[in-house]
């Protein structure tokens, strides 16, 4: 479709036969090396995320019942143009997840509603003062609605919840006031229209809720656990990586990257968590789940990727410190690396499990030991004549190594007022203080950052 | 709406009912709240872009002149159904840029035709064996469509550019095979269907792009200048508020925070991108200007600003390092930091104007200059008792003033190829070297950038 589009348009310019001749000689080539690249295309798409291919089927089951409901519906003919409304919603509707379809479904349904009565208000009101004056008065309607309306959408919020409400509920104001029906036939469209639309939207949730259902605020949790398990791979891998220099270095330094994808992950996180919030309560996930807490740590964790990020650049870069310096500092960084990636593999995974994270985390407390005595090994007079330049590359990566760890305990940080909005409960009892914990132990522990909770609730729901 | 539906949700979950009783308190401060803040949040989002104002007043404009034209059309009565596709065609295309607005219409008008063939064609075979087969093998036709293009949908290139389409594709295909009616009225209903969809499809692309037009290539141009200048701007101001702490030290750190909307803007300018493509030549930008060239640019200016981020880390820690180190290393870091800022400015000025930056800027050689001298500083015996921990953050800050140095050749660079592929001007003749430059210097410049063109043009169009 790109070539023919690019062909198509080349005719348009001047000045730019030559290059449409070699795209024209190009295309044999590029269509042959597309067709016979396809099969793999589908094939990694498909095993990326097999869930793609359970929606597609899904997707081909919700429509075809729709189809052939209003097939064999013997009230088919009479209902005429009126079944492709459903057709039309299913289609529209569907979406991956649960919380996108229900969140459509529900704009749809309550914009049509809601549209529907005022444009039969607005309709009705047209018609009184008179056949003349009725045009002009349901033109002023259209636009002063139509206007205002696209303005609303702007709005960052509107935009993120309401937008496809706000569309539909400019087009049925629209059809409904400008509609040149009298009113009995109006209410008669409109209730065909109303049975059509329920028809439709039931059968996109019951597909897509109860065959394989996807669910977004499973992917928003996932995907906060996934990001800082790849922060953790690369900590873990890091200290090794750069000091050690040992094993097959490019394929090391690849098995690293994982991280990159979370410095833009920000759209992504926004999107399931406004997703999440129109999904019922399934699983381990109550209804009102805290997704916001999930932005947040979304956001801490990126923090965290930037310094990563500059990390990371240091695995390329030639400089390298004179051995006196690395055998110093080296082995205090590598345990801060390790133990700092430890540390974020042990908050994933609490995550997975849903359990509150040790609030005295032994990874943490001991990579800010060795915190403390690399700081005090850098403070210990350096009488030598060295070479600040070659110095600055580890003393850099030491420093980046604090930050990181200090981004660390504020995801820690984060986790635990997670676990204390959403009640994660703790599965293991510690026997060891001698008494069991309590159940609610998030709550509990992280009691400082709670206080004023349900209030705390009212303010945040947005 | 939010707090509508919160309070109607929680009468669902059970367990909740003091919290739901506090939220049901806490309405109307809350609705006071959002009340008395409205009228300033429509200042503020209409001062931010005012161009959201007029395409609020074009939507209306193009969504009541359509309507009127079917409310007055003698064939009204006749088209009846048919007539609201145009209006729904309005409502559903008519987006805020020229670009997105083009896109969606051909994206429907192409997939309402292919869609429509198609299922004319399945349609007719589909009578063929007789009354019983005809539905089994309509049911079979659809969910093939409907799986594989939905599946289609998951492909990112096509998600990115014809998602819309496939949708519509998948729409119109079941609802004229499936449709109950014969062959002839099949053709009488597809004829007023597409008659109807012009109009409306013709309606709102006049209004988009002869009333004020919003060019989504001339937004992701300007995006690409700001961004750098942000850089810039942190830039300059860095090295004097780190070093310096003069003035009002809050105000001038919020100043410097521009840049903070960089680490995020890659799906805005993915977007940018895929709308401009669909554009015809308009102002400066030919047909074919490189758009793809921006998203380069883009990932390199996002690089730096990963850079900028640790940097900004620096303005509010509190390890200062000694004077002796700051007098020795200050004001190369100034230097660097404001000729740094310099370059950038220079690089997003010849942005905006369109010309192909010198080759030889004349901030970059003084910032490596600088950085030369900051390396043989760092370089030279510091044969004192000194504290490492505190060497370290000014040592940081000129290795990552280093890193941005080589960040910005990069971008550097990236512009050139910018300007020789989309053959950008030189305006000012150069009459130091005795003869004018030749006036399509971009592409005489970096000639090295750019051997065999045409045919990297080719590859690079998908």
């Amino acid at each position: 479709m790109d070539l023919a589009s690019a062909v198509k348009n080349n005719e348009v310019v001047d000045g730019h036969s030559t290059r449409g001749w070699e795209l024209v000689q190009a295309l044999p080539g590029k269509l042959r090396t597309n067709v016979s690249e396809f099969p793999g295309k589908i094939k990694k798409l498909g095993q990326g995320d097999p869930r793609r291919i359970v929606h597609s089927f899904k997707v081909g089951l919700a429509i075809t019942l729709v189809s052939l409901f209003y097939y064999f519906d013997p009230l088919y003919v009479g209902f005429g143009s009126s079944a492709i409304w459903a057709v039309l919603t299913v289609v529209v509707v569907f979406e991956f997840s649960v919380g996108a379809t229900l969140g459509k479904g529900l704009n749809r349904g309550l914009a049509t509603f809601l549209a529907g009565t005022l444009g039969f208000g607005a309709h009705h009101l047209a018609t009184l003062p008179g056949e003349k004056v009725q045009p002009i008065l349901l033109g002023l309607f259209v636009f002063f609605l139509a206007t205002t309306v696209s303005f609303i959408r702007f709005f960052p919020r509107m935009k993120a919840r309401y937008d496809y409400g706000l569309v539909i509920f400019i087009l049925t104001f629209c059809l409904i006031s400008v509609s040149g029906y009298r009113d009995e036939e109006v209410l008669e469209m409109a209730h065909k229209r109303v049975s059509t639309i329920l028809i439709g939207g039931f059968t996109a949730l019951s597909v897509c809720i109860f065959i394989c259902p996807v669910w977004a605020g499973e992917d928003l949790h996932n995907l906060a656990a996934n990001n800082i398990e790849k922060l953790a791979n690369f900590l873990e891998g890091f200290g090794d990586e750069y000091f050690k220099k040992s094993g097959d270095r490019e394929s090391n330094k690849a098995s690293l990257q994982g991280y990159k994808s979370i410095l833009n992950s920000k759209q992504t996180e926004e999107s399931l968590a406004n997703f999440a919030r129109w999904e019922p309560r399934h699983g381990q996930f109550k209804f009102r789940h805290p997704w916001k807490q999930y932005l947040k740590i979304g956001s801490l964790t990126r923090q965290c990727a930037y310094r990563v990020e500059a990390l990371n650049g240091y695995l390329n870069s030639d400089v390298q410190a004179p051995p006196e310096i690395h055998g110093k500092i080296q082995e205090a960084c590598i345990k801060m690396s390790s133990e700092s990636g430890k540390a974020l593999q042990e908050i994933a995974s609490a995550i997975r499990k849903m359990t509150p994270p040790s609030s005295d985390c032994p990874y943490i407390r001991k990579s800010k030991n060795t915190a403390n005595s690399l700081k005090s090994l850098l403070k210990t007079g350096w009488c030598k004549d060295i070479d600040l330049l070659e110095t600055v590359a580890v003393a850099t990566i030491a420093s980046l190594l604090l930050d990181v760890l200090s981004s660390i305990e504020k995801i820690s940080e984060s986790i635990h007022e997670l676990a204390s909005l959403a009640h994660f409960n703790s599965v293991e009892p510690d026997v060891a203080n001698g008494k069991p914990r309590l159940n609610q132990q998030g709550q509990v522990q992280s009691s400082s950052n709670s206080v004023d909770l349900p209030h705390h609730r009212v303010i945040t729901i947005e």
